[in-house]
């Protein structure tokens, strides 16, 4: 296997069926994980259920609900679903209702750590070690290793209901400096236990995570982990440790595929996000002082990015050269000839998340032959909506291409 | 429909005949209004009829006059074109000059609101609220309900006059903050009557102006509005308000076609004119105490933006993909490929402004199948020459395509 | 004509035979004028014949002796040839031998008003006023009428004199603000009497000059004039008036063929040589305080534009659809392909400066069919270096493509 | 012989066997110096032999030991090796490995001069002059003639020495102001005598040390020097001067090919290496104080160039036109294209440093008939990593090209 070889005959088509772990799914296309911002107290919404049916109707092959916290203390918001058995109906229902779109769903796991928002949770967030943290203006607490032991069976607990509930997979989230994205840091984590220091031991967290949902689901669902390749804060995690870190989740065994990405919710939100930064939407959204210094400073920290297709792909390139195990390319995946190019430089799915949100009916349009291209301006203002119901800020109910359109309000 | 898939053979040709509501063009080619600076004592010159001959002869399918105010206070100027009985006269003499040589005219109608000239004028400006606003140095007077009844009434009767003075189409100004488009925006609008607030309340003058056009005339000629996408700033109003203004407008059944433009007169005069800030000429053309803040901070507040063909097709596709509604591209239409491009994207019409001040007979040339490229060098000088008759700097009588070269002036 | 359509069969072949005016060159492409600084107490020497044989050897149709003053207080350096007599032996023996090479011999006469070096003239600069000027750390005299007229006249008898040392063309200097230039610019000529003030009055030394010289030597010799476009100033000589000189000139039928250039030998002379400012090298070769404020300013002050191939183009292509007078191309014409860019839009000829300097066989490659592509990398030092001899600072006598080579100096 | 047509059937295979003087590379690419850090009390490694055994076998045609001193005080670290008796064993136990490979081998030897550290080796640095040097915190000896002698005669020496123990090739550094290359630089060498002044006396050191070695080993093995184009400074050594002493060198028939870099290890490192500055990784391996420098002012200091494809292409185009010596073309040299292009351009040879370093078996997979691309992302991390073995830190022993994957830790 070579990432640089076009594979000819044998570069597979991303809109036919394509197996993930135990399951087949339609195409090679996942929604990826956005925060919706539609469960209440922890559970499932019908306006949830709208949204993820909407991008199943739209021809993915795979949706993912985003995110599903494995701990009260590790939701980034106390609406945010929380594993227990009060969720249990609501998910089911989910399911059902993406798989009659002949779509596959995927469930988004993880803890966020010292992402996590200790207002709203009413307690405060876990990391590696205690720090004052100006984006949530608190003190993190430090996770003590019973906490690392409920957190890991937390996500093996998590990992059964999303069986229970009739997820096709989960995806265990290594990544953006939620929890065990903190652990991998050498710039967050300063433990000296053997959770810290060496790379072995800040990726002990991710891989005792893998492996317990590994033992929990083993060939009923797939298992996805979606992990950092750079935090994009200097001193972060990086390429030369995600690769090494691949190939031990690789050997582990852990997992189905791997999904990669990049930036740090904590520290450089706008890594990932590569586009315009929406400085007055984030400033409206935060609280004093962080709005404050928004207001004032936010231009130098909220750095922007040029953008450009495919904006992952030199770096994913290097984690492609280094693992047998299929990969997920995320970022800049606008069309057609990007994921094209994504198949044949060895990825075997893509995942798209701003042009879903402008367009979830781009891949449809896509199989019914047209040379569409997203209409995303990268305005990257889809972020700062995560509270009222995660959207394209330029998708109405009344666009030209919905149903619906007809009953739209007149002045 | 879509914007996104090449027509093939339902792609129009943009040279070739096409309805615009009751009328027909000869092609999808507009001479975009740009203020002539031609009018004296707000009355047609033979220098204005002139001008709109010559860009008639060289090719467009309809030229547009600009600006035509509906109200003595909403004029920029006050020698310019103002729709009352002296003026049918001058105007019916230009509408026929202009047919004479093939071509449609539109008449812009509007109210510039705050960007109106209160000293010129003899009477305050107009806005939403009463600002102080440091580019005409005055305060602004907050828009009564009894001037805003007027004001749509002012365009009923403008619309009417410009049917009877044997015009094609009317183009209603609801961009660039103008009065309507001071409305729509968060940022000036402060109201809190019906007409302030939600978007809905912010958008009711713009529609309301455009029901009553269309009550006026309906039938008889083609109604345009042009309106912002973008007004330039931050806080102002926006594609993913502007998306919805336009359904709106398409739902009211008011408009025959949307001009798609952005940028403020008052706030980022640049944004629209991407290219150079000609800082020199516009300091020269402004009164004291703008004429020094230019001098000393022009180069921060007029930004200039870089020049790219059709600059605006990115945010336009966001509004071709939300309504039916005919819409015109304007901004870096250079030529013949750019044209084919709109087309192929959805646009129905293209509007040219600097590219044929620059070459007034561009069309023809494309037309004799010339690969014709415009000369226009995007120094945006033309801006600063509005008071002395708006014209691209590098054009004059005795060009070598001037029949009249001859008669020039030798020292 | 126009300058947009490829010409076809039209499009004239660059290494064909062209007419300029009564000459016939062997093909389209002149050495520039780039003062070679080699003549010694105002005469030529075999280092100058020695100059021009080798580019008249290296295949150019002609070269361009530059540069040849028309006063003494005129010169740039008071080694400068000056037209008087006792250049005559020496002028004739530099056009027989360039003669014997193939190529036509072009002299480039001026004036260089406030350019002038004042203490080497040992007289100061004239120029349209008096001001001081800090890059000659000296005050110009204002020059009078009588000046003017001798100015003049010394054109004139300089033509004359070309003729009669066997010169193909003169190449009179309006550019650079060099005397007549300086007197079209509005930044610094602030006369009052004729010719100062309205463009006319500015133009007229310009005209007057290219008058006299037609008058002097009409059919014998070709008369070229060398005008800018752009002073590269604010507020200087711009597009708008040199489209308006270039149609007087046209009229006043004075030329044969009009070469287009830019910049400010005065105000900013890295406006035309687009690429790198050679700092370093600059402070070394002024005087102080210029020195000084060279390394301490230079950076800003000689601000480096981006090179790009033909960079003068947009701006000569208005000058272009402007006149039907023959233009030549300068700027950034590197090979083959540019020159027929140059050709297809309608330029009749094309001149090169650093790219001749870098390889003066050039276009003998291009002759042989070669598709050769200029070494030079714009890094300008040949503009450092014309006081010891103007020469491309990477081009030794011992160059592998000179037969000389092997007489090289050992250590 | 020209650098500018592509020599069709003339231009040779970048992949077929190649003479360089008297000895036969199997093809034309050679593993450039990058000094490994794998040396030990001044001996040959194990691991030293595994680093070269590995690029031998990626199938280069020649790889190169970097970098051997030819005196104590000549080492930028103790540990490098030193030309002794006791380096003997080592040094043939390491060429008769790479030789079972297939592929040759090449020494670098010189003397670091002012970029030797005095701490390390408990001596001074040598250089032109005294001088305090910010990098080693330490002051300079200025190099007696008799030092001078020494190391010309440590050149002589050093050179039979690699013929001795097997080596195909030496390589004499002549660049990166190390000590021949500061003696060449017009801003570090203000000597009076014969070695300082003219260039001819700069040169002499450069070339008496060439000279030295053709007499040592003539007609045994190949003699290679790695000279500098562009000291990457203001003052620096530049093309200018190193066309003339590229030219000196060829007529001193001392060299069988000339290796062109550029930039200067103690006054600009990052010159020659496009892409990014990693300076936490710099400022991680810096002693006090210059630690806290790079800290403080390392961005600008260390500035970042622009990558790109054959980035030293338009420099070295200079000196394959001045000269018929074999050259061989470094910098950015990624995959099969760009070495077509450096044999259609002239060149003989390319070089190869941190694309190997990524993948050590590249030219392999382009011999296999893959259009393999480098993976390298010129993160510049590969050149903090010298003191403990150099490597891409994104190469681990566990690559899934490695056949020793299995044999990986596991946590």
């Amino acid at each position: 296997m070579t990432q640089t070889t076009p594979r000819g005959d044998d570069v597979p088509d991303v809109l036919a069926p394509a197996k993930l772990g135990p399951v087949t799914l339609r195409n090679r296309i996942i929604k990826a994980a956005t925060y919706e911002g539609l469960s209440r107290d922890s559970l499932v919404t019908d306006e949830l259920i709208d949204f993820h049916v909407r991008h199943a109707a739209g021809g993915v092959g795979m949706t993912t609900v985003a995110y599903c916290a494995v701990a009260p203390e590790g939701r980034t918001d106390r609406r945010q679903i929380l594993w227990r058995p009060e969720a249990v109906p609501g998910l089911r229902k989910l399911t059902e209702a993406v798989h009659a779109e002949g779509a596959a769903v995927s469930a988004q796991i993880g803890h966020a750590g010292p992402v996590a928002n200790p207002k709203s949770n009413g307690a405060p967030a876990l990391a590696p070690g205690r720090h004052f943290h100006l984006t949530t203006t608190s003190f993190t607490r430090a996770a003590t290793r019973d906490d690392l032991a409920r957190i890991v069976k937390g996500h093996a607990d998590a990992a059964r209901m999303a069986v229970e509930t009739g997820f096709d997979a989960v995806e265990i989230h290594l990544g953006h400096n939620y929890l065990a994205s903190s652990f991998l840091s050498p710039k967050i984590n300063h433990r000296t236990d053997e959770y810290g220091g060496s790379l072995e031991n800040r990726a002990r967290l991710a891989r005792n995570i893998a492996r317990a949902v590994r033992e929990a689901v083993d060939g009923q669902i797939a298992i996805i982990a979606k992990m950092n390749m750079d935090d994009g804060v200097p001193g972060g995690f990086w390429l030369d440790e995600a690769i090494q870190v691949a190939q031990w989740l690789e050997q582990d065994g852990s997992l189905d595929a791997l999904e990669l990405t990049a930036g740090s919710s904590l520290l450089n939100p706008m890594y990932l996000f590569k586009g315009d930064a929406p400085l007055r939407e984030f400033a409206a959204i935060m609280p004093q002082p962080v709005k404050l210094g928004v207001q004032l400073f936010g231009k130098y920290k909220l750095r922007a990015y040029p953008y450009k297709d495919a904006y992952l792909l030199d770096d994913a390139r290097q984690i492609r050269a280094a693992v047998d195990l299929p990969l997920i390319l995320l970022g800049g995946i606008t069309g057609r000839h990007v994921m094209d190019q994504a198949m044949s430089e060895g990825f075997q799915f893509v995942a798209m998340a701003r042009a879903l949100l402008r367009e979830p009916d781009l891949i449809n349009r896509i199989k019914a032959g047209e040379d569409a291209r997203s209409l995303c301006i990268h305005c990257n203002k889809c972020m700062t909506a995560i509270y009222g119901g995660t959207r394209c800020v330029l998708v109405s109910p009344t666009s030209s291409r919905d149903p619906r359109r007809d009953a739209t309000a007149t002045s």
